[in-house]
């Protein structure tokens, strides 16, 4: 049977000089809607990016341990509802959502759509794709972890801060922003070069000691970004996004090798 | 100057069969609520999980990078306001937030409050402190990282999954699930065994390949779980709601070692 989590995507594997084209697997990323229906009312709780399986373990671990249902007695049924990344959960007869509560506690955090496609679509209405831009030195790349690494000093010292640092297409510093959240980090480095009117970055480097999300795609290709460069691994919205808009996109950026899913290196 | 990012907590430190008692330096976590003004209105964006410090370049990145503003020149000005998680922005006159934009597009995924400890407030309403167990055993703890490892199929193929596992008070794995988003691999495990009617999970073991954040501590006090082991670090909001719920709190449970932030073991 397939594995509904995984996708395989062309890629370029850099190493020691060599260069080999083959294929990679990689999570899949997609939106997951989770409405909730009760008495005559419907609504929609919660879009979550997930990588797609167990569906209706998540509706239901998401409704419990943010505090909305108590018991699996509450849930009369859960199923896909008109897309694979819609999910319904109709409650039992007399069972509730007390939605002052969501109201009130709930925060957002990015944007998307219902699925890959209408997050990418969503994504034009504010940014337009990359101009070409020389492609960036292999040698470049290769150092990129260092300047990260001997530049987080939060890092150092604990062990659980993310970083993100602006470089430029030569690998020299602009900025650098850590934070615990690895999105926070990008809008941190961003947002100060943004607020001293240096966007669009064209040309610029942006380097996450983080896997590349959907999200983080998304706000370099806004910020005019030429080249998002992970250490860890990107998921499969995240190649899509970045080949849509032309962002150079590097995974596994470590250990002197790294693999290219979007653009090229030179 | 001292950092505003990290704070120490006191630690217990269990490696090569010796015990330690000292301090760990930890990330600090506390929520930012980011509010817009303009012409004669006033909106809560966003609140967002964050580690203090260029909250100026966050809101103002975040708005950039969401699409909601395109220059600097639409900012007036940014400044705490009140309290300092909240930080407010003025637009320039003329300028404005498209709101149905917001509406449509923005995705909810954790609750909190305003600041730590309203953030803490907020899961009293939904989980009581947890009863007192048995510690867990320290061979217990060494192995469960080799319980997820084992067990993280599609981790292996992609490296690009976070992996959530609940195991027995003895180290037995319950159940398993694997997502991009690791507070989506919690849900999914946890919402697995609540389907079943299994919680509360008490005197159970939650395994994360992540690090230790506020929200994951949360998930594990509502489902009544006694121990929460990460690979990787917490942070400072996640170790003061695991005390204050009576949860044990390992961190960086790897390489035959681990940290004991709260709560004990045998």
């Amino acid at each position: 049977m397939p594995d509904e989590r995984i996708a395989s995507v062309d890629v370029t594997r850099v190493a020691q000089g060599s260069t080999t084209h083959n294929e990679d697997v990689l999570a899949i990323e997609e939106p997951l809607e989770i409405r909730v229906a009760w008495e005559d009312r419907e609504k929609n709780i919660s879009v979550t990016m997930r990588t797609p399986g167990d569906d209706d373990d998540l509706a239901a671990g998401f409704l419990f341990t943010e505090g909305l249902i108590r018991s699996a007695n509450e849930i009369q049924s859960i199923r896909h509802w008109g897309s694979p990344n819609v999910v319904r959960v109709a409650l039992s007869p007399g069972a509730r959502i007390d939605t002052a509560r969501l109201d009130r506690h709930f925060y957002t955090t990015s944007s998307c759509g219902v699925c890959g496609k209408t997050s990418i679509e969503a994504i034009r209405v504010v940014a337009a794709p990359l101009p070409p831009t020389a492609p960036i030195a292999t040698e470049v790349v290769h150092r990129l972890p260092t300047v990260l690494e001997q530049n987080q000093s939060a890092f150092r010292a604990t062990g659980g801060l993310h970083g993100a640092a602006i470089c430029t297409a030569t690998g020299e510093l602009m900025r650098i922003r850590e934070d615990i959240g690895r999105h926070n980090a990008v809008d941190k480095v961003i947002g100060s070069l943004f607020r001293d009117g240096s966007t669009p970055l064209s040309g610029s480097v942006l380097i996450v000691s983080s896997r590349a999300s959907f999200e983080l795609v998304q706000k370099a290709v806004v910020a005019g970004i030429a080249v998002l460069a992970s250490v860890g691994a990107p998921s499969t919205l995240a190649v899509e996004l970045a080949r849509e808009f032309g962002l150079t996109l590097l995974g596994f950026v470590r250990d002197g090798r790294f693999n290219v899913y979007s653009g090229g290196v030179a």
